[in-house]
C-alpha cells in the first residue's frame, strides 16, 4: 500500500507516495523543470538530483531540463529506483527531508504557487479507437447499427497519426476552430466556425524507451516501454470532420487542439488496478494475442461548466471498458517495423460504456446532436458553447488507495 | 542567372551558385553540421560561421548544431542575408575562399568524402493527395470511373497527418513490413510480409517559420513559410493499407518508412520555374483563393534497379501537376488554428501527370497490379521485389540553367 509520508494530509490523497506521477513545473521566474506530486505539493527532481538525493546513474543528469523525455528514455530499472527513492525520502521514518525544514523549503513547493507545463516533448501523438462501445455507437449514427463496426474493426486495434504540435497542457484555452463544412442537403461546402465542437475522454499512454526502425515490440515486451498514463481530452469539430475525413481520415477536425493532464501516472502506480479482461472472439492474430488480458479500472469523468457557473456531470466511465490493450495497441504500431520513441502519445479512442451516461463523447450522449443535454439553468447543449470549460478527471480506487490523474481542462474561447 | 563560381565545373553542375541547397554532413569522426551543396563537394557553414563569414546575426550561432532547425527558424531575412553571402564567397571575383587554399580546406569537402544525415528535425510530417490525375486514377481504382474523385476532393487540399520519427534519409535500407491483410475472398485477415510494397513519387514542402496555436498562416502569407523543397518517397503497402484504412486513414501501410533527398532546395532558388496554373474549377472558399496560382515546373524521375544490375525507367512526371499548391496546403492546414512549427515536413502526395509513364506509383503504373512491368531481363513487376533499388531524382532546367535536387535511394530488405 506503500508508505506513510511525513508531510500531514497526503496519505489520505490521491497523491500519496503511492502514486507520485510525474509532471514538469516552474516557479515563478524559473525555468521549466521535472518534479513529482505529493498531496498538494511539488517535489523538485531537478534540485534533489542537484543535492545527491537521488540514485546516482551513470547517464547526464536526469532531471535537468525542461522535460521528462530523457528520464523516460533512460528505462525502467532507472524509473524504478528513482520512485523507491522518491517513496522512502518522503516516508515518515527517513529524517533527510523530514527533519530538514530548510532543504524542504528549497525542494518542496505548494501547487498553488507554480505553474505546470507540458511534462512531455511529444513527437508523435498516435490515436486509437479501441474501445468497442464507442466504435458502435459513432458506426451506429453513421452506417446504421448493422454495419456499425468496419471488418477490421474486431481484428486490429484501428489507429491514425494524430497532430503533435497541437497537444497542449491542462488549462489552455481552446479557441473554437474555423473551417470548411457541407451543411446537411448542401451541394457546395460553406466556411465557418465549427457548430458541432465535441470533447472525447481518453486514456493516454506515454512512451518511456522506444524500438529502433524495423525492430517491432512484441505485445508481452509492450508493458515495459510504457513510461505512465495520462488523460486525454481529443476536442473535435464534428461538421469540419464529417466533410473531410474520406478517404485520408481526420485531419482539421482534430489538429486545432487536445488537451493532456499535467500529471504521467507511473504505470508502476496502477499495478494494483489492473484487472482480468474477457477473452476477445475472434481471437487475434498471434502477434496480437496476449496470455492473460489485463485492463485498466480507473473512473473517469467529465463536467461540462457554462461560463454563467452552471455545472453539470456529463460522462462517467472507466479505462477498463477498452476492448483493445495498450500493449496490443504498442505491439500493433510497431509490427511493421514503425519506430517509438521516447515521449510518444498513444491515447486509447474515446471510452463508452454500456450505460449512456458512460458514452465518451457529446456526439454519442446527444445521439448525433438529435437529443440535447439539460443543464440545471435550463439551457441546452449538444455540442459545446462559447465560454463552457470541460474538465476531464481520472482516479483509480480500491479499499483506501486511491490513484489521482488530476483533470484536463480547457475552456472553449469564440472563433477568431 | 547568379554568378560564376571559382570552383571548375560548378557553373555548369545542377548544384551551381544559383541552387546551394542546405544539408547536413559529417566528415570522419565529425559531429554532424549543416553545409551547403557547390558541385561535387560540400561546405561547413559551421566552420563558415565560427570564422566570421556569415552575416552577423543578433540570435545565436545558427549552425553550430546538427541540423537545420535553427536556420530555418530564424526566418526569411536571415535565409536571403546567409544565401547572398554564400553567393558571393563562392564567385569567381571574391578572393576570400579563392586566394585561400588553406581555408578552403577546411571548409570545403568532396562529396565522396562526407556522410549525409537527416537535414531536419521533423517535429510533424503532414502528406497530402494534391494530385488530381492520382486521385481520379486511384478513386477508379478502387471506387470506378463515376465516382473517382470523392465528393470533398476538389473544395479542399486532403491531407492527413504521417509519421514523423520513420523519415529517413536517401540511402537508408527499407526493410520490407510485415503486417495484417486480408487476400482477395477471404473472410478473415492474415498475417505476413506485404505483397504488394509500393513507392510514391512525392514533393515535399520544409517549413522555415510556424504560426502560433489558434492564428492561422493566409494564402498570400503561406510562401514566406516555406524554406526549401525535398524529395520524398511514400513508401507504401498497398495490402496492408487496403485492409486498415477505413475509416480512420492510412496507418501502418505508410508508417514503416518514408524516404527524403538530402538536399532541401531553397524556395528562392526556385523562382525561375514558377509557372502559371490553370483557374480552378470549381472556385475554392476564398481562404484558398490564391490571386495567381504558380506551380513549380520540376522535372521528377524514378528508376527501379533489380538486384542483378538491371534498370528501369518506370515514372517521369513533374511538379507542375499538382492540383492544389503548397501554399494552399499551408492555409488549408493552418485554418483551423493548427501550429506548424521549423522542420515540418508537408509532401504533396503522389504526383500523377496525364501519361501511363508519368503516373507517380506502382498501383498506378500497373493498374492495381493487372499489368506488370517488364525489365529489360525479361522479368516483371507490379509490386517491389526484395533487393530493388528505388532512386527518385529531380531538377528544374530553364535554358543553361539547372537546379538538381540529388536523389532519394532506398534499397527493399526482405522482411524480418
Amino acid at each position: 500500500m506503500g508508505s506513510s509520508c511525513f508531510i500531514s494530509g497526503v496519505d489520505a490523497s490521491a497523491f500519496s507516495l503511492a502514486n507520485l506521477p510525474y509532471g514538469v513545473f516552474s516557479a515563478p521566474h524559473q525555468p521549466p523543470r521535472p518534479c513529482v506530486r505529493v498531496g498538494e505539493a511539488v517535489l523538485d527532481l531537478c534540485s534533489l538530483e542537484r543535492r545527491g538525493l537521488l540514485p546516482s546513474s551513470a547517464a547526464l543528469p536526469l532531471f535537468d531540463t525542461p522535460t521528462l523525455n530523457t528520464f523516460m528514455s533512460a528505462g525502467p530499472q532507472v524509473w524504478a529506483g528513482v520512485r523507491q527513492q522518491l517513496q522512502q525520502l518522503l516516508a515518515v521514518e527517513t529524517p533527510t527531508l523530514r527533519d530538514a525544514p530548510d532543504v524542504q523549503a528549497q525542494v518542496l513547493h505548494p501547487l498553488s504557487d507554480v505553474t505546470l507545463h507540458l511534462p512531455v516533448r511529444i513527437g508523435n501523438y498516435t490515436d486509437f479507437y479501441a474501445s468497442r462501445q464507442h466504435a458502435t455507437n459513432v458506426g451506429t449514427l453513421f452506417r446504421g447499427p448493422n454495419n456499425a463496426l468496419p471488418p477490421n474493426w474486431l481484428h486490429l486495434p484501428i489507429g491514425y497519426h494524430g497532430r503533435a504540435s497541437s497537444v497542449v497542457v491542462s488549462g489552455t484555452p481552446i479557441r473554437r476552430p474555423s473551417g470548411q463544412m457541407r451543411p446537411a442537403g448542401a451541394e457546395a461546402p460553406v466556411f465557418g466556425p465549427s457548430q458541432e465542437l465535441d470533447l472525447e475522454v481518453e486514456l493516454g499512454a506515454v512512451i518511456g524507451t522506444g524500438n529502433a526502425l524495423g525492430a517491432p515490440i512484441p505485445v508481452d515486451e509492450a508493458p515495459a516501454h510504457i513510461f505512465g498514463y495520462v488523460l486525454v481530452n481529443d476536442w473535435s469539430a464534428r461538421d469540419i470532420q464529417r466533410w473531410e475525413y474520406k478517404p485520408l481520415g481526420p485531419f482539421l477536425g482534430k489538429s486545432f487542439a487536445t488537451t493532456i493532464s499535467p500529471w504521467i501516472v507511473p504505470a508502476a502506480a496502477l499495478e494494483p488496478f489492473r484487472v482480468a479482461l474477457d477473452p476477445q472472439m475472434p481471437a487475434p492474430l498471434p502477434y496480437l494475442n496476449q496470455g492473460e488480458r489485463l485492463g485498466i479500472d480507473i473512473d473517469l469523468a467529465v463536467d461540462l461548466m457554462a461560463e454563467n457557473g452552471t455545472a453539470m456531470s456529463i460522462i462517467e466511465t472507466n479505462a477498463q471498458y477498452l476492448y483493445w490493450t495498450f500493449p496490443q495497441m504498442v505491439a500493433h504500431h510497431t509490427v511493421n517495423g514503425c519506430n517509438l520513441q521516447p515521449g510518444d502519445l498513444l491515447a486509447s479512442g474515446t471510452i463508452s460504456g454500456p450505460a449512456p451516461h458512460s458514452f465518451g463523447s457529446l456526439l454519442e450522449r446527444t445521439t448525433g446532436g438529435a437529443r440535447a443535454l439539460m443543464l440545471s439553468d435550463g439551457s441546452t447543449r449538444t455540442f459545446l458553447a462559447d465560454g463552457d470549460t470541460i474538465v476531464l478527471r481520472g482516479e483509480a480506487r480500491r479499499g483506501d488507495l486511491r490513484i489521482g490523474f488530476g483533470e484536463a481542462r480547457g475552456t472553449v474561447q469564440p472563433a477568431q
